[in-house]
């Protein structure tokens, strides 16, 4: 029998945890807060790292590498970034038996590291815009951790951006937003809501943060990436300045952007289910595993058969042939549901004599009988049945699990009961934000771009709404 | 005119540098030690990562990513590695704001936080072999750095594999030893040798330590990868114990393996030139440049004429337009040899007159011009050519400066000379290794393989020998 996972509807947490530990994605350290990324959730990462990097380099992206040390006065530079960051720095005092002139920090964000390189790579219109992305490893030193979600060590990637002008920053802030909606709808089949961050939850060092946030399967938000436009002052910080066209001297317009490891942690949380991971194809490193069921007096002939629907197959799709002999077809099903496989082909004695497989779906456990010749059409039209159905699911979750809310009182009551993303229309003011927070633990977690011309009254005070945000509890 | 580069036969180690700033392929940080690599340098690393990472894989390796930190008192579990690495190591003492109650170390290499995971994953036979690799950062706080060559902080890719045999272990190390070789020799156009290291210059915490070794342009040698048989050194520090087919608790057999950024910079010191660098066309990430040449009269009837001919090259090739239309064709000309681009399309009017384009290969200079209908197949027999003949050259310098010495008096005036590889017979004392280090700089680089019947007797101190070594100075 394959390992137990806790149910989501006993306990939302520890099926999620079970799920990382038992699937094999990642596991415990031993030092605190950092985890070890095992093969198969590497492989996730991988996938998504691939897609991304093309499509920052279609956008005309390129990849650098900056050093992960960073003098500690760099990042005093900044007065809301070491406000932000300082309570989570981990810095190395010794180096090379000696102790360090000046303590350097481990890298929590790198804009300043970049925008000291960026002062000496700047000095003319004709050097920019720089479009530079770096993947890398950041440090956060975390009290409260959870697997992929939040840990002190993750793996990130994240875009430094300088522009002549703002609107052409502002411009690249957007289009790395969208950017990440496409990648996580697309490729995640995980809808995401898009908008700006309010002046409390934005990146410290930013004019505006923009995100992407997603509904899990407890209907809590998790902010799944975020594009921040910086406005000038990380190049006011370091002093970056470049002559304009007319030549005068300017200061840089930058933005910067990333996404991180928590993604795995998103994908997980939204499409799982209590027997194991359940994965859309486009991520998944096996797409389809064949496993052949068979008695001793079967044996050599299923296997041969097995093989060719596996030639069929191989090269189209990223297929593995379950050649274990030791365990039964029960524990081999329920293995390859828990590792996530889109799409499961059985292939028994029975099924051969008519020259038949059955095909199984990994997200509604649906089965078919379909003849072995036209196997590989039919698992192509599963494939993409799945990648849409997950999407479709996961908005349909989303979509019953969102209100609009104009009165207080039914506010608060909503979030004492399920929960769910609440539109709510606010005034603006960090006061009615920080009582929601403390009434309801909901945060504003976008103020969407499309927003009515009248937004009627704050949901809290009761005056003249400024727009339109988004509450959820959230990650 | 485009910057200029001092001569290698001015100073070998400025045009080194020459060429790594110039070309814009790293750049100092304000970290002592460490670099920035800029995106054309990394565009060189990731095309590499990318070749290798195919490799790996093919030969069975999966991904995986084990924390940054590690428990300083982990490095000291086994007796040898404290020894090597001691003298290396970043600390971290604070993290949060607090201050740590054990100190952790920044990675100089992963062996002992990867065999506290083995641990746990590895309990049978059925486990093995384990076989895991990481592209990560390290740190090793270096006293004296070079830009590539040897940075505090550098980007690498380890492999750690667990076995239950000592024979599958050596194997391992040996394949992956030949794809170190194959890489170096069909993807960089290197040519290396390989073998064991002598004792004193193995790996801390290796039974044996193989490795390639390649002839820079100034003789000296440079370590370009490792392979290591750890025997069950890890396994018994860490007490990695599973139960064998029989039945029984044995310990763990061990290998690790790496290559670094450091390759950046072999790459350079082997092809490169006075006018900038030379990449082997299959890790130049521009691999035709097409430059149009026009006065105002022609400018457009050129440009259309370079789009067809850059229509015809696009898609089979890594092709870039040069649409600059500030500087000079000199100028032009000048930059795409200084970052290496392979082959050059010159395009000027009384080509275009012809219906003919003039390819220019960038190892040789060698022009040659052809009709226009033809290019795409002359540039792909000029990038074969080039790749094999970027080898060859290199090999036939290697050979130039390679010697058979067996007389001491002549091996040092070698050494005092030009100096270069030599191959000398070879007692197996650590004395006459020390005093060959110490009269001439020189270290046995490798033992090779193929050794003679009778290896005659020790170059130092006339003994008999017990093998042939390779001698050199080195990177």
């Amino acid at each position: 029998m394959a390992e137990h996972i806790t149910p989501r509807s006993k306990n939302y947490s520890d099926w999620y945890i079970d799920i990382v530990l038992k699937a094999k994605l990642a596991d415990y350290s031993p030092v605190k807060g950092c985890m070890v990324i095992r093969p198969r959730g590497y492989a996730l990462w991988e996938r998504m790292q691939r897609a991304l990097d093309d499509m920052f380099k279609e956008t005309g992206h390129t990849n650098a590498y900056f050093p992960l040390l960073i003098p500690e006065s760099f990042i005093h530079k900044e007065a809301e970034h070491i406000e932000g960051f300082s309570p989570e720095l981990a810095v190395v005092t010794h180096g090379g038996g000696e102790e360090l002139e000046e303590p350097l920090v481990l890298r929590p964000t790198s804009e300043t590291i970049i925008w000291s390189m960026y002062k000496k790579w700047i000095q003319s219109y004709r050097d920019l815009p720089l479009l530079i992305n770096q993947w890398a490893n950041v440090l956060r030193w975390e009290k409260r951790t959870r697997l992929f979600l939040r840990t002190s060590e993750f793996l990130w990637q994240e875009g430094h951006t300088a522009h002549a002008d703002k609107e052409e920053a502002q411009q690249e802030t957007l289009r790395m937003l969208e950017v990440y909606r496409r990648f996580a709808e697309d490729y995640m089949a995980m809808p995401v809501l898009t908008g700006a961050k309010s002046e409390s939850e934005k990146f410290a060092g930013a004019v505006t943060t923009y995100s992407i946030e997603a509904m899990m399967q407890d209907r809590k938000a998790l902010q799944a990436g975020t594009s921040h436009f910086l406005g000038q002052n990380f190049a006011k910080a370091f002093e970056v300045t470049f002559q304009n066209t007319e030549g005068n001297l300017d200061h840089v317009w930058a933005t910067s952007w990333g996404v991180s490891t928590r993604l795995v942690g998103a994908l997980i949380m939204t499409h799982s289910d209590d027997k194991g991971l359940v994965l859309p194809p486009k991520l998944a490193s096996t797409e389809v595993a064949i496993v052949p069921i068979f008695k001793n007096a079967t044996r050599d002939q299923v296997m041969a058969f097995a093989e060719k629907v596996e030639s069929r197959l191989t090269g189209r799709f990223r297929t593995v042939l379950d050649r274990d002999e030791q365990n039964s077809p029960g524990w081999k099903f329920a293995e390859w549901e828990m590792v996530g496989v889109p799409v499961r082909v059985e292939i028994g004695p029975r099924d051969m004599e008519k020259d038949m497989v059955v095909l199984v779906r990994r997200d509604t456990g649906e089965k078919t009988q379909v003849p072995s010749d036209q196997v590989a059409e039919q698992v192509a039209e599963l494939l993409e049945s799945i990648q849409k159905n997950l999407f479709e699911r996961a908005l349909a979750f989303r979509e019953e699990n969102t209100r609009k809310i104009s009165n207080y009182q039914d506010f608060t009551g909503y979030f004492e009961g399920d929960g769910g993303f609440v539109y709510a229309s606010w005034c603006g003011s960090a006061e009615c934000e920080a009582k929601v927070k403390e009434d309801t633990r909901a945060t504003i977690r976008v103020i969407p771009f499309d927003q009515p011309r009248d937004p009627g009254s704050c949901v809290v005070c009761g005056k003249p709404a400024a727009q339109v945000a988004v509450f959820a509890k959230s990650y």
